[in-house]
């Protein structure tokens, strides 16, 4: 490990006495400009959130900070399932470090077309891509935030009319199984089509009013708890072969009250 | 003004070349325990947050920040429409300053009893207590923002049953009239009243079956758009001779959408 | 005026009896993307948060909300002074509306490269571009929040080793004065210089050792308070013909308090 | 387990098909009054946020949400290590469920005197009170954000004068053992003073100019990286038997970076 200049003495690899090993070393909050890859595996840019960090040993008082700009400004702000890993590789090796993580946070959009009138806008969902390093296996994890109608079976059931709905919004975050070479590969739009089917009905940009009637009464036909929103994502990643094991919450910011209802359930496809 | 200790050189005293008058310098985001005035006249402890200006003349090179901070604990934590044109006297005294700003935020809570079980929560709400003093007058402006359901009466109309309705906020801010010795005062309390009366129906924190079938009907008779909101507001706030001057902003958290629908209406009871 | 479906009641267009007309009606927290101009000409592709809105007659119960989705779709992501002013023309057109408002909030990035080893990497900027058109004028707005190092005059002085300095971030916002034709043009990497030049020092994202030292040192050469940044910034925007008003603002998250320190000053350039 | 209306069907308790138990269902972002234990013993009201969940058992279709505010409006707003566990336990019984947790996030003050002038001041910290009952034990974790100053190693070192310093926050988390009839018992003041003594220095709200030249100084003579903070919690924390576990997350809002340095180290006394 040279340092970038002779001259100047290097802190950070100094010894440390104190014989403490530290979990995670790194940066968090970087903006950077990515590109991740849309369905038809056209590169889509836009404006990552992004937490770096290795393990370091007891034996050294800190890190080399710098190295984790570079590590990343090499990669040419793809950040992809291929090159999550590679990423990763590249901290531990240029932070000699034996265990490396990261976190990308991003914005991705997707087009959707309005029930009826078919007039197309673009939906922005929340998206966290995630990985760790140790040379034993790369653990890679991405979770999608998709915003949903939802409508409450009991305020239906129990009201002569109407039905009190809002505006929920479900995590899905799925662990893809490991496959010789890498990852199985799952689309941001399949986790997003399994959060809109867990809900009562999916929300738009764009709406006229032939569609607005149209998610009105398809939300009131299709009602469900927070319970329910989890319980439905969840038999549909059950059945899905290529996902190891997954954790989906619900959030509804409910009409009624101040706060918001939710419910968080994991599971595993293995065993 | 004498610096705290006479072998310090003062910096901030020091006269700046440069001949620019700063509009406000100051303090912000400065959290601090406080106590509001609740509607029996009793103190309600709260967490506000908290910024301080003051003008600066071109002649000075920069203000006493610490000052800031004594002014505030003198005071002993009390906020009120009484004690902010005392606040500002001082701030503008202490720190030798020709006009002087504040602005305090913090959450009030009210006790809400559901509509038929009677069943009683505190739901919170946005608080906003801002003033300015010149010299010449002390002028004062209160806001609260009150959690509402609201229920599209488009929705409504076009579908052959259910409408969507969502949470929504409405900002009512006020600027009382002044009067012989201080200002007209308004309950918080009555800010909210406006607000809950133009929207679809109040938000709970506490709704057992009972009432929330009530409000499920009450949401679906009294269906407004954002429009409506901040008219029905305006309209009561015409009408109460104690307010010189208001602004209305309601904001839809839409159940069919991923962005918001807003409106904003200021009005003044002056000619 | 027809609606998109003519057998669905127009509830939007039905007259409203309360006489008030309304400020601004529209959405907000939009979420788009968007493509800005670098100061190369090229297209940069960024994410933004968008509200517009209308003015709203007192005759109209309603404003259609979908009509903002479709205009700004229509512009195909463009966000650009130029396109600006078509936007809010349409606005006002497809909205039938004497009066339109956009706002369009976005992080843009720009590559410093470090002042000794030249290592080059990108930083994050939050911009804001608004505008208003009315009929008579389109007034613009463009805003940059830039983080600087800001190191404390007073705290240098006064004690016999060190200072306290801290991030800082300045915002400086222009209105660009008006010419045949359109706006006078201003780069944001301008005003990025000019909130740069009136600080400590330039943050950078990625610093090696020598560069490190040389940071260090050029903050502790070139102390500021708040009320110095402001003014500095000030004074370079008044020396430019090109800007006809101007607000800056610098807020210090000071090192040695967990509260901000803040100074605001606005100018104009005409008379 | 009786409906609060036998007239109204109960949707909640119905039979769910599904088989499929979920971690945790129930409400988030609450905002509550509440009263904390101050070092003297004495109530101090804060205003926290609260999100409280059970376990569902698949052959449930809902929780029935309204009862989490019925159990916490029956402790009368006292959150402390004592009815914590109380709550829980209701929450428990109310809801018919095998497990129950609460998470309480609040802001507290401590009066800080500066170090040289003693004048006194309050700087807010941000907690975290946590607690999961399962039948078997009471899981507690208490935590605390503390903002502390922190001044480069490596900037000292390589520059011949100055040294990049910032605003930094520690989180403390900490698992109090358990003994007969509870957990030990820990002050939010005891672990603020682990942070502190593990930064270059201490953060006050107020600061004459004797207390900057000081505190400037006391930064200057201890240098940290983020790496030596959680080292130096993690030594102090490990010395203390009270603790059964601790986690420890320090972040540097580097002033020389728009993105902040941060370091966790997790540990347990136990084996």
């Amino acid at each position: 490990m040279s340092p970038d200049n002779p001259a100047l003495p290097d802190i950070q690899s100094s010894p440390d006495p104190r014989g403490i090993d530290i979990d995670q070393v790194g940066v968090s909050d970087l903006r950077y400009p990515i590109r991740v890859t849309d369905r038809d595996g056209r590169p889509f840019p836009t404006v990552a959130r992004i937490s770096m960090s290795v393990r370091l040993p007891h034996q050294f008082k800190g890190t080399h900070m710098s190295r984790f700009l570079e590590v990343l400004s090499r990669h040419e702000e793809e950040v992809t399932s291929r090159t999550l890993p590679a990423i990763l590789h590249d901290l531990r090796d240029r932070l000699d470090a034996a265990e490396a993580r990261i976190e990308v946070a991003f914005t991705y959009f997707v087009t959707k077309h309005a029930p009826v009138s078919g007039a197309p806008a673009k939906v922005g969902c929340d998206c966290v891509f995630s990985g760790t390093s140790n040379g034993k296996e790369d653990d890679l994890v991405f979770s999608v935030t998709v915003p949903v109608t939802t409508l409450c079976p009991c305020s239906r059931e129990i009201s002569e009319y109407g039905a009190h709905n809002q505006r929920g919004y479900v995590t899905i975050e799925v662990r893809p199984r490991k496959k010789p070479g890498g990852h199985e590969f799952i689309l941001i739009e399949e986790l997003i089509e399994v959060a809109e089917k867990s809900g009562s009905a999916p929300v738009y940009a764009l709406l006229k009013r032939t569609d607005e009637r149209h998610v009105t009464m398809q939300a009131y036909d299709h009602p469900v708890f927070v319970e329910d929103v989890v319980r439905n994502a969840a038999a549909l990643l059950r059945a899905d072969a290529r996902i190891a094991s997954f954790t989906v919450r619900a959030v509804n910011h409910e009409s009624i009250h101040d706060h918001n209802a939710f419910a968080v359930l994991s599971g595993s496809n293995d065993g």
